[in-house]
């Protein structure tokens, strides 16, 4: 699988067609209810920095979201606002029909020139193998029906993922593993949509419900090697129906590479 | 003490100049090694996004730091992005000497209006009571010197805060309790900078050194009672110089009141 001929990259590719200015186009194969992926449509904006900032990866990007994108062309207006030795950041919003959907603010570097002291104290949390994970297209639920997104990816849940069997656990944790579909490798752009790929932590807490973000940040770490990238996930903090949601990305060789956090909101 | 008197109100306040434009005053009250601590720099440009957008409460604020500004005037630009029902965004921009200092992002909402469930399992570390903490004051380290922020808290660290008694750890992790030393009270305004407040985390890992922020997220989850914070901090994975620091605020109800998370740079 080229990285050229992958869904992933198909339905982020942008076009330039000015100063700052591309276009893109929304695609429904990552709808989750009717509405894309948050990360998905970061990835966009991702996609239009890419071409503009110097620096090789995206170190931390965030993103507001303001409404849901519509299937079909976007604009995405791009500011690049500093660019220095080690670091440039930069800004995209993305508009349709003259309204702003989706702001985004990414810094980019080059994690192969990082120089500097290492101590890791994360520990990949240890789950069961693939083979013995529940597989996330066996599970029905109430948001399954319109869920194309969820077929982007190959998702395994844990065997002890409460809902997926039924029994919500009351902890909001989920792990599992997951790579596209289409046998794309991850990379550095891959993990801002991957971090927002799993079903919503709060599942083990509340019926399956539609959980939009607010807003999404992701630290890329380092690079994944080929492979599945394992997931961690937990919300230890649902107040009012606002909650937050901490990811962890490991990849195949036990690497830490991604860590985002969300704020959403349970729609009642 | 009022609002109005304390030093941390009158060090953020901004002044209206026109359309979208406001006038600061970057005090050297709040530096840590003749540079401005991150959290009273995002301050100023929340004060001015405050007389922006018309919702009550900051819910989550995100800052890119380009360089750290110099004592003295700033511009504060601000772009009410949008403004919903419920949430309202806006960006603001930092400028000295027609260059960009800071970039920031924010989702204002009204915590007071919240409606949905809530299930909290965070638990709020159990540590030694104020007085039977570790006055950072008496704590001498390379950083102290030029220390002016410190100044400004009433700072207590854990007991077992290794490198405050001159055995870093190993595990890069801070507890303590920490309120203003003029007395004023905490409110969600106080709240970034008070997520950005504490020695850093690293102090476990290497001797005491200058870990400049990238970018700083803080999600204020409730208004906080009067009283003393306690902070939880913690690195878990610092790798070739670059480091998450995650950090937790509860206030004296023992309720969660902010999360915040900043990747940061070990210089070498």
């Amino acid at each position: 699988m080229s990285e050229l001929s992958s869904e992933f990259d198909r339905d982020v590719a942008v076009v330039e067609v000015g100063e700052g200015r591309f276009q893109g186009d929304v695609s429904s194969r990552w709808d989750i209810g009717g509405n894309p992926n948050g990360g998905y449509v970061l990835s966009i904006a991702l996609a239009a920095l890419r071409r503009t900032l110097p620096q090789p990866h995206v170190l931390t990007v965030t993103a507001h979201y303001f409404r849901p994108p519509d299937k079909g062309p976007v604009e995405v207006e791009v500011e690049r606002i500093r660019s220095g030795r080690a670091h440039a950041t930069g800004m995209a919003r993305l508009v349709q029909d003259g309204r702003e959907r989706v702001r985004v603010l990414a810094t980019f570097g080059d994690l192969s020139k990082a120089e500097g002291p290492t101590a890791v104290t994360a520990v990949r949390p240890s789950i069961a193998d693939p083979d013995h994970c529940i597989r996330r297209s066996d599970v029905t639920d109430l948001m399954q029906t319109e869920h194309e997104a969820a077929k982007r990816f190959d998702t395994r849940l844990s065997p002890d993922t409460g809902w997926a069997n039924g029994r919500p656990s009351g902890v909001a944790r989920t792990d599992g593993w997951v790579r596209f579909a289409d046998g794309r490798e991850p990379d550095v752009w891959a993990l801002p949509l991957v971090a927002d790929c799993f079903p919503p932590t709060v599942f083990e807490l509340i019926d399956p419900t539609w959980v939009p973000t607010l807003e999404l940040t992701v630290h890329v770490r380092a690079e994944p090697a080929p492979g599945w990238l394992q997931g961690h996930f937990q919300t230890r903090a649902l107040v009012d129906g606002y909650l937050e949601e901490d990811g962890e990305l490991w990849d195949s060789s036990g690497q830490l590479v991604a860590m985002s956090r969300q704020l959403a909101l349970v729609l009642s």
